[in-house]
């Protein structure tokens, strides 16, 4: 059965993982995760990636934001990577997103754990048809929250003076 | 069998798309290549993305860079998207990496065509052994170059004074 | 009658179309207004867009903010686009500024629903005598209460020490 | 019948002039043209605005980029701002699409004198049929050339090794 | 008498103009201070520069902060413009910083009010010896204050564990 | 007599210096020149300053760019800083302008040694009449070549197809 | 016996200074502290620094932070520059790793005092075999506390919906 | 003997990692050199790093510039890390200096190898006399050369008109 491992630099990150486990779950995907940290563990990160049966990676990492990549020094399955927000507005995204030829990151967009999960799903439904399905079920639902959302400005746009 | 498009937004992003197919050829994996722009021909674009059979997209684009974000709109399949560089550093990137929650774009980095092939490649690995196997061997490759690299530096710098 | 769309690409843009409803409502222009997302609903904005007898479109979106760029591609209409603010400072102003040529949209400051609805009634303005006799006088308001504002400031600054 | 009045902030601005008349050329649209600096000739500026019976000011500046403002501060008439790029890649788009409320000036982007023009057009269709059919076609010849552009490519795409 | 004219585009920029005010009292210099927009009230700022007899200017200003070039396209005294902070925040310093050949305008740091009158003082004290004993003396308790927040320092250290 | 002393931080800035040299030879303000480094020649710069009689010091420096505020340290003259630009866009020109409240450097633009020396120029001028009206004449030539200019562009204009 | 200096540029920087303070502590290294502004105090950091026998200067500066370089003027000893955030993010980061050839600053991460002291240690290690070990058992702690981090994960993750 | 270790991430780095070898020769301080790449070659980072002798590491590395830190990951020697220029003007540097607390990384600036070295020389020279004199001899050097500079540019200036 497939699964996903959601690899988090630091506890702090976890707000974001979250976003991640609730669409994985949605999806009834099932994750491994753990908390590692390319500078403080590297040895963890290498065992812990080369012991593991997973088949799409998910990061989350802030400041120099290492870890995706080295994540993906490690394996040649899909490593997607969250940059985290902070301060310095650029230094996760394009620390993950900047990598050298032949070693790919997925970047999705700042703190976007919930998109990690979706691209990771939609990864696993390349070969998994009741993925699939759900993910356009998923989408009609998206449409539909849309229109409710839209009557709901129609409504409130009348009350504007 | 498994097949990428790669659709980009202008003709000049041909030598991005060129990097891509270089990769794509070198692990037989079949493509489709297509020019189509999210404001010049939407409807385009739908037909395509709609009417194709492609397990994985890789779209290229400039500026405001909307066409991964849009084939991403019309498909559930895994979008790739590589920000081509221009005058302003950051539009292509931003454009691409910072999609809504439920509509993941993976951005690979600026000009990588080549990473946005081989991100689709791992992808398709999933469920191809055959093609499992041949990352693992890249990433061999690559290493004994770096070694060899390594052996041409420490002669260049004997010749610095 | 003319008439302003505006299209936000979601609820919570909406204290932002606010803005642009109530110089709307100053000036007597009537409006539709409806959320529908580029990414989410693709078709919905086809549909809204081209199926709109609107002379202007106001299309106000955050971060990738594809939205103004995709209406854009399905009317000749004038297209203004409004960034919505985010953690990432410029990426909807560069997701909505950078058009590639041939199809424009019309870029106001970040969150200025209200420069948004002022330039679409400039744009209605040009035919029709009324409104541009109102854009004159609201200038002349304007004006006036920049010197009342001065002579606030000239007594507040008597009490700085 | 209906005028822009292209106003630059100096003589090297002139390639994106450039940009701009040929599609007004194209569209058949008159045009006045002048370099007045917003910092070297103030008055100028005044006296050109006020003095003019344009319906839609296009203005081209660099660097501080005040011209657009300057230009909109003397008219209602709608301004459209073209930055012009330079050593400090945001300054001239954010000093003209950053004005405050009630002032609206219409950005483009970087460089885009072409944009700028089309946009005038679609404001000036609004009141006439003949412009608005001429910009549908347009779209259908750019479509045409989109695809054109694909085919070329396609053959291209053969010859990567 | 020497004198400084405090132009400011907006009421809301009062609290550093504050700043600016406390320091040309201690100094002794007089001042006149204004609300005066380039945007909305460019004839008022024209008669307020042309008709004034200040020997230096000094203009807040947020956002597209044309303001401070404006001014010194009226006059050839010193302008200083002190850029406020806003959500983009290079804005009103590129447009502050960045003028034409010819035209200066003195650009001090983010919100500094204070940077912008002790500048005024200092071309004030060019021909005034008082001011420029004053200004000497000033600099003697800024390092009588930065000894004594030295010590307050060394006995904070100490609590430190 | 009044002097003007242009320091830069190194030989290679002065092509920027010869743009102010030609400014300050036009009006016939004397100056003093010399290459002085806050890093490497902390004790030149102090003595440098301490012992000179100018009236304005002009300070052009890149990358980090301590010049100016160190000169400014050292003296309670007007300092203008110039930043030179380099790889990194904002480095020199940050380090310019952000100084600390009690201690203001005059930051103009990108490379504009010109604009610097008209700075120094309008200071000086404050008490030396013949100054002040070369400076309005020079305004005046100013507007002349804007409207040669503009003469000019309306001809090239006509070629446009 | 070693000694580091922690110089910083203002009373309001000593919560980043504090960290480093801890962290010394923790290693049980000397320490001096003071405070010094590059701008206000010249002369009082060239006597600080020049008449200090500390091995390694940590300095904290934020704006434009020109003190860890001037400190590095004045000494060859190792300086490290701690940027501190405030509005513009990058200003302090560039003004401090910026320094022309020859002058070297060691720049850390934002407001990372902590980094900083860690950085000093590791200098005095290279001759100090105790402070080595304590090294490499803090890297050891650091990494425990990392797999207690991750079973915290694992259990809050089981919470998610 | 004290040795220096540098490690690029790729052979195209080379220039920069020359600039640091010159100096090293002209310090005589013993080095290694190696290329090998965070992401390629994670397992010879570790070997290369935990296997080494050197009493500091120098890493140059562009895009996401992983290498430094993860190198710091291996070791509690100090590592300087070089930011390698490219497209995107502040990848390389935010990736190397934004490390977590505990693992430092010790940035200079954008392609500079010597100052690396320098940095590098400063802190052997904190157990080594000989080092540390002639690093006072070279500051001597360095200021004699911008007198000389500074003549250069005295006599350049009389040229200027």
């Amino acid at each position: 059965m497939a699964k996903v491992f959601i690899i988090m630099g630091s506890k702090s990150d976890f707000p974001i993982a979250q976003k991640a486990i609730s669409v994985l779950n949605k999806y009834g995907v099932a994750y491994d995760i753990a908390v590692a940290s390319a500078h403080r563990t590297p040895k963890r990160v290498e065992d812990l990636v080369s012991g593991s049966d997973a088949d799409v990676f998910i990061s989350i990492a802030g400041l120099s934001a290492a870890l995706p990549g080295v994540i993906a020094s490690f394996t040649t399955k899909p490593v997607i990577g969250v940059p985290a927000s902070g301060s310095l507005n650029y230094d996760a995204l394009l620390s993950i997103v900047q990598m050298p030829p032949g070693i790919p990151v997925a970047a999705v967009g700042m703190d976007r754990g919930d998109n990690a999960a979706t691209l990771a799903v939609e990864m696993l439904a390349l070969s998994d048809k009741g993925l699939a399905e759900k993910l356009c079920e998923d989408r009609k639902a998206m449409a539909a929250k849309v229109e409710k959302d839209s009557a709901f400005v129609v409504e409130e746009a009348r009350k504007v003076e």
